[in-house]
């Protein structure tokens, strides 16, 4: 019997070929099975992420299951994971074939509302009903905008993420934070809302370029940094690798779970998911707004950790030493933009409207030392500055 | 002391010049606090619905005790409620002077996502945070679209509700249904999000014309035939008034209440408040699409409940007496508005997208007997035609 090995997916075209020669009417009774391991379930609070090391295996149980639950499948994604990751898809879910593909553009300018309204209007003109389950093929966008559209359509319908990037399957498709950017602001409009299920296919991750990989990783090591002295232990010697980095993916996965699992609504201990995202958001926003090719949001969060290492170090207690440490693990990967100090005022005021604050104070999560995180830390606007001049000098 | 009556606010520009008076600086310390009846207190899950019989004692409770709970404090209105139910509140609610003020276009056609982009806008450019209280001063637009703006504002903030019109207080103001029209189809976009509390003031019921009064009195009517065929009786016998609605408010929310409660997010028993609703909300969806002077909510729920009374009699078991006893109360007060043969088709396709279907499958809740009511009900298509006919031939 044929097999297909699915480790990589660079070369999709043959795959496709495959998938179309297989399922011509004449063919399509070949489509193999494979048995193979299962998935490794990561349970969460009513849904669970399937840590799956083959792709295969997923009809095995869960689509094989649902499949009758529904009466529309709509797959939402763009025009790169149209063309990396949807044929794996479909030669695997075959009943998929029928189901309606809407397409966005890719890229964090496009989530926003009228991407939103466009996807809500199409939905409404196949007269998709509360039974349909929209099925997120993609990054963070695709995630965090799929989810916000499924979770207010029709006051709500099913949807299941399938991260294809590095930072969605470490970050975005868990925790059930789903909306869209507003006014150049990062999600600004949205709400708690979680997926039926989450596959995570590490082997997506092949597909990447080398900055999307290393933009994903940054989430990796902020979960080390604030919850796991041994994962930072091993980052430091790692050198990342799409082919390698399953492990770390199904690490960060659990440490992200077992946060979001004790406070779903962030009202106190998830914040320390946000270390490195009070100034990281406010550097990607300002990079939104004016950067032609603007900043990952991994880049602008790794900016943002050396900062509020900074801040950490100055006012949280962490050692001068352990700071040194973290500084010479992010120096050597940093993007290239620069940070200038006429931008400094706008970065601030970023700040200030970020969904995190209460009234005009800024409020960050700093780190007390490796793997240790405090939530609720406060900060002058001077040390703020400092911080940001200290990344300015550190990048030449 | 001074004592302000508010039995009756269509003198609301002597009310408007007295608070103006009060709260200069010079004679704020006089604003006058008044011992009254307590509210009647309705408990939803997790939030009450407060009946007042008289504005002044709200402040003894409810915003006395949250008054340093919020950082910002918005309140969403219409031109109508500007004028004619703002007032009241500020001599009422002191601290509120200080509040943001966001007034829309008044009427069905702007319940639409590009309002919402405007408060959404609007609130950041003002940075209110995660703290801010909304409070949705006036008819089921305000209630429903700033339920919606508050519940996907930095993923949710609290929102209370002034119903001021007699439809959102007996309906859209209670069982948190939240959300905005999409494409001509009615709140297409939106979710269920309960809000803090409610504040029904049925003296607000005096500043409406007759055809507002008479469209809310159309849930009520609903209210008696799906639930209460005590109340029906005194519907028959009673003559609509905004001084004397009074006891038919309580009742109306109790029945809703009751009905909510058991089944907040409409997968069963909820559905019985749809009668009347799956065929008039197509009649208004389509007014929207081409009238000048579309029709108002209730209006087009009196001509839904007209014809849904037909198929309740052709298929339901509603007896001919009882459907005779239904369509001559609704007859004396329908809606200038005819239905043209060519809509039939339109109409059809509108029913066929609304939310409570399932696959191609109308799905309606019709009378078994007047005070009771059966769900998920299917009719055919020509049933439909039908009974769209016997309410043309009715309007002559």
């Amino acid at each position: 019997m044929l097999q297909f090995k699915s480790s990589n997916f660079a070369n999709t075209c043959i795959l496709k070929l495959i998938y179309e020669l297989f399922t011509t009417k004449e063919f399509c009774f070949f489509v193999p099975k494979i048995d193979t391991l299962r998935a490794l379930e990561i349970k969460s609070t009513g849904y669970s992420a399937f840590f799956c090391s083959n792709f295969y295996e997923l009809t095995n149980d869960y689509f094989s299951n649902i499949k009758n639950r529904y009466s529309n499948f709509v797959v939402l994604l763009d025009e790169n994971t149209s063309k990396h990751c949807l044929s794996p898809l479909l030669i695997e879910i075959d009943f998929l074939k029928n189901a309606l593909f809407i397409e966005i553009e890719s890229g964090e300018q496009n989530k926003n509302i009228n991407t939103c309204i466009k996807i809500w209007e199409q939905l409404s003109h196949i007269k998709a009903d509360r039974n349909t389950l929209l099925i997120n093929l993609g990054g963070g966008v695709i995630c965090d905008l799929g989810g916000f559209v499924a979770s207010t359509y029709k006051r709500g319908i099913d949807f299941v993420n399938f991260p294809t990037t590095l930072l969605a399957q470490v970050d975005a498709s868990i925790g059930g934070k789903v909306g869209v950017d507003l006014l150049s602001q990062k999600n600004m409009v949205g709400l708690f809302s979680n997926p039926k299920a989450v596959f995570v296919y590490p082997a997506f991750t092949t597909t990447l370029s080398k900055r999307q990989l290393s933009s994903g990783f940054a989430e990796v090591i902020k979960h080390a940094l604030i919850a796991d002295d041994s994962l930072w232990k091993l980052i430091k010697k790692y050198t990342l690798s799409a082919n390698t980095v399953s492990p770390f993916i199904e690490k960060s996965i659990r440490i992200k779970n077992q946060v979001v699992k004790q406070d779903f609504e962030e009202k106190n201990l998830r914040k320390v998911l946000n270390f490195g995202h009070t100034i990281g958001h406010a550097i990607e926003s300002l990079s939104l707004q004016k950067d032609k090719n603007p900043l990952l949001h991994g880049e602008a969060i790794r900016i943002g950790m050396l900062c509020e290492s900074y801040l950490s170090h100055k006012i949280a207690g962490l050692s001068k030493k352990q700071f040194n440490e973290i500084i010479q693990y992010l120096i050597a990967d940093l993007p290239a933009n620069k940070i200038k100090l006429a931008d400094f005022a706008t970065l601030l005021d970023f700040m200030r409207n970020d969904k995190k604050n209460q009234e005009t104070t800024i409020n960050f999560s700093l780190l007390t030392e490796i793997g240790k995180c405090k939530i609720n830390c406060t900060s002058s606007s001077e040390l703020i500055y400092e911080s940001l001049e200290f990344y300015r000098k550190l990048r030449g």
